[in-house]
């Protein structure tokens, strides 16, 4: 019963860090100096220069720790890099492909690395004009550059212009026509200084997304404030509490308005995990049970009910969650590789997912590495 | 294979009301106006007086969700409440007792309400000399009275003064010699603007906890941080999320010096509940596998292997975690009934207990539910 050769995996959180020219190229001559371009940088005297990304009046080192692929974990680091210290598939498609074809994974959803997990990089800058025009720069690579050298490899995400409802219902129709299946959107967007899910601000951006068939990817680390304990704290602290973020996402969505005004919404709670899920679905139902009668949440949706309809958990390496996957809901679980980050198994993701499945029947296997994410991000399209 | 009879239940996190004459009858006669004590005030025009604390310039209702023991959910609210509303058992040791006995209660740890989970209200009071009275008075009530009313039916608990590390000391000695158990610490001291577990502050007030053998129980919620995520959240995802902050000390401690320098120390989740230990674990351990090579994290102590030695959680309905219970850590686990609040199932505690334990087996039972708890509290003591 392990994972069958037929079955392919479909990875549905990658990330791709962007090519030094991805808006050089796309950008009007007059932002040259203006939009994301590299500059060379000494960081620490006495070391070599870093290559940095400059924009809005700042610089912004790639993170060692989003390129780590071919790497042994006793050679992770935060510190910056530069490009060819990376593998050429963290930032080239073709190459990318090819580190896919060595881990046996047939088609992966990417994130983007420089604009942050849901494009929040734009929703900051002070010229939100050339913001707009990053974002679409960015979505235009996605479609016309990563997704384009494999139609069948890569599931075309793209990030918004969160600062304008009217322009991100443009921009998703926009890139829905270019092909685009997936929208990376914030876990929260309280902690970006926009509205939350309990006002009627995203409404249209949600229809949008409902009218395109496009799920909305809540990386985890999205909303900008990640699990912080201390200062004094190490960065595994950190790291362990992250799916903390995927739980605060899952228990806003369910006692907000959201899925009560669209219905048809769908949620991918990426690199989130699942092994909390039996957990949070079982004390989120408890909750509801003692506690809706004098709160302002659906005296009639239970939470577990409205998870299974509409969120979608995934998972790397989660004994426990595949162990609990009934309770988690075996239609709600896909799978991801997270190449080129710390996490990913890359190159091992087969041997790895194999190990995992070994007690677990055949069909069910085959949803949670394939299927789901087929019908979820409806891949490759089927009108 | 059920709740055996003669298996009993060892609560170890429930709650009392401090009685209206706590402080009045303890401190000395010039604090009779500047120490805790009840007025009456009409908070809602139009509205019956209501039962306030006064305490250091400031007024403190006595929530309604605190006391909700005897009534029904659609009854549930935040509203303050007079004495006369709640259960005597809330505030009165004897009828404490009896409701004990209704609901099939050998013993039962008791939080304070007041002063907060940890006392961190008096660690935040301006006059440091009455705020240690009133530590001490709120720790002589729990020996002298709650306790003394049956001393094999409570399990005496203390607070510190938290702003005096020296003073701490002193109170864990002066307390445990009048027969204290157990003490309440918050769960991250940061947020109330004291040292992190990574710094060496803590070092000789866990020390005086090793040499006493009474357990660190950090509820959760006591680091006053509560889970937020918009403020137009309702209360409903508080609540549901309340165990992330029990994730997060966990997290917190198994990556931070105190276990290594404190190799008996023993702390309790309470409230913490237990489905989510398993997939901490399983996180932490990877976590700590990537990433341990380049941070100021140890190289040799695996987390669970640190979670098993030093780590209690506690479950009231957790369905998930009794199933995972040999994730968890059939040694680490202990139950609460957390009566008078709002997720206790008083008076059907055995009821619920019952149904839950329908599969296990009676010596894993009767670990979880009574024998753990006796030992971690040394209860009654064993010399």
């Amino acid at each position: 019963m392990p994972l069958r050769d037929h079955m392919q995996l479909i990875s549905t959180d990658d990330h791709l860090v962007e090519p030094p020219n991805l808006w050089v190229d796309r950008l009007p001559a007059k932002y040259a100096e203006l939009g994301p371009h590299i500059v060379e940088k000494v960081l620490h005297e006495g070391n070599p220069p870093a290559q940095v990304w400059r924009y809005d009046g700042t610089e912004h080192p790639n993170i060692g720790l989003n390129a780590v692929a071919g790497k042994r974990p006793q050679e992770y680091g935060a510190e910056p890099i530069r490009f060819d210290d990376m593998l050429p598939g963290c930032y080239q498609a073709a190459p990318r492909i090819r580190d896919m074809d060595v881990d046996g994974v047939e088609a992966a959803l990417c994130f983007p690395s420089f604009p942050r997990f849901a494009g929040t990089r734009f929703a900051g800058a002070k010229d939100k004009d050339l913001a707009l025009l990053c974002v679409q720069a960015w979505n235009d690579f996605q479609t016309d550059e990563w997704a384009a050298a494999g139609p069948e490899r890569i599931i075309p995400m793209n990030i918004l212009p969160l600062w304008d409802t009217d322009a991100c219902v443009a921009e998703i129709h926009r890139t829905a026509a270019k092909g685009a299946r997936a929208i990376s959107f914030p876990e929260n967007p309280v902690p970006l200084g926009l509205p939350s899910f309990y006002t009627d601000h995203w409404d249209k951006v949600f229809s949008a997304a409902e009218e395109t068939s496009m799920p909305l990817c809540m990386h985890f680390g999205s909303s900008g404030n990640p699990p912080f304990t201390s200062k004094e704290a190490p960065m595994a602290v950190m790291i362990a509490l992250f799916g903390c973020n995927s739980m605060y996402a899952t228990a806003d969505l369910v006692f907000s308005p959201v899925f009560h005004r669209h219905p048809n919404l769908k949620i991918a709670m990426s690199e989130g995990g699942i092994g909390w899920i039996p957990y949070m679905l079982e004390r989120l139902d408890e909750t509801w049970e003692r506690h809706r009668w004098y709160q302002n949440i659906s005296h009639d949706a239970r939470p577990s009910d409205l998870f299974r309809k509409h969120i979608y958990g995934c998972f790397i390496s989660d004994h426990g969650g595949i162990k609990n996957r009934h309770e988690v809901g075996i239609d709600n679980i896909t799978w991801e590789c997270d190449y080129p980050h710390s996490d990913s198994n890359w190159p091992n993701s087969r041997k790895v997912v194999e190990e995992m499945m070994l007690e677990v029947p055949d069909e069910e296997v085959h949803k949670m590495v394939e299927l789901n994410a087929r019908k979820l991000f409806n891949f490759p399209r089927v009108q």
